[in-house]
């Protein structure tokens, strides 16, 4: 429990910012449920985490991938099964 | 390009549904343009994702990730600087 970071916000380390926008994702239940679990993974590791930062990581780690490595990350994915009602245009 | 998948929607191979939930997460502005980034290499590899599946897709990497790298990978995230205005309760 050495590694504890502090919750405090704070900007980028190289002191640019980035405008900070909200995205709405579809995902399953499990998806969420995921999240969580990671965010409790990281906390029993002394790091607080929320929602949006879990997800911010797991984007710049495909990002750090190898284009066969992410490949056959997506590969695995299930895709959703969306059930939409027709907008009428 | 032998590698390419069906854009078709489909089931979890399990058979198995989980609700489609939606959530909306705070990212820096970088952080959705790595996200369609990220689809212009799957794309390029002949996997047609969308933003959410890129999504989804990091955060099953993320769990499988052991502790330490997970911790390791989380202490590298800038945390985001959140102006928000105070909601009077």
């Amino acid at each position: 429990m050495s590694s504890k970071v502090s919750k405090g916000r704070r900007q980028t380390s190289t002191g640019q910012t980035s405008p900070v926008v909200r995205r709405a994702f579809s995902m399953q239940e499990a998806d969420a449920q995921l999240i969580e679990a990671l965010r409790v993974r990281c906390a029993t590791q002394g790091m607080l985490m929320n929602q949006s930062e879990v997800v911010r990581v797991g984007l710049r780690v495909l990002a750090e991938m190898s284009d066969e490595e992410l490949r056959n990350r997506a590969a695995k994915l299930e895709r959703l099964t969306v059930l939409r009602p027709k907008h009428p245009k």
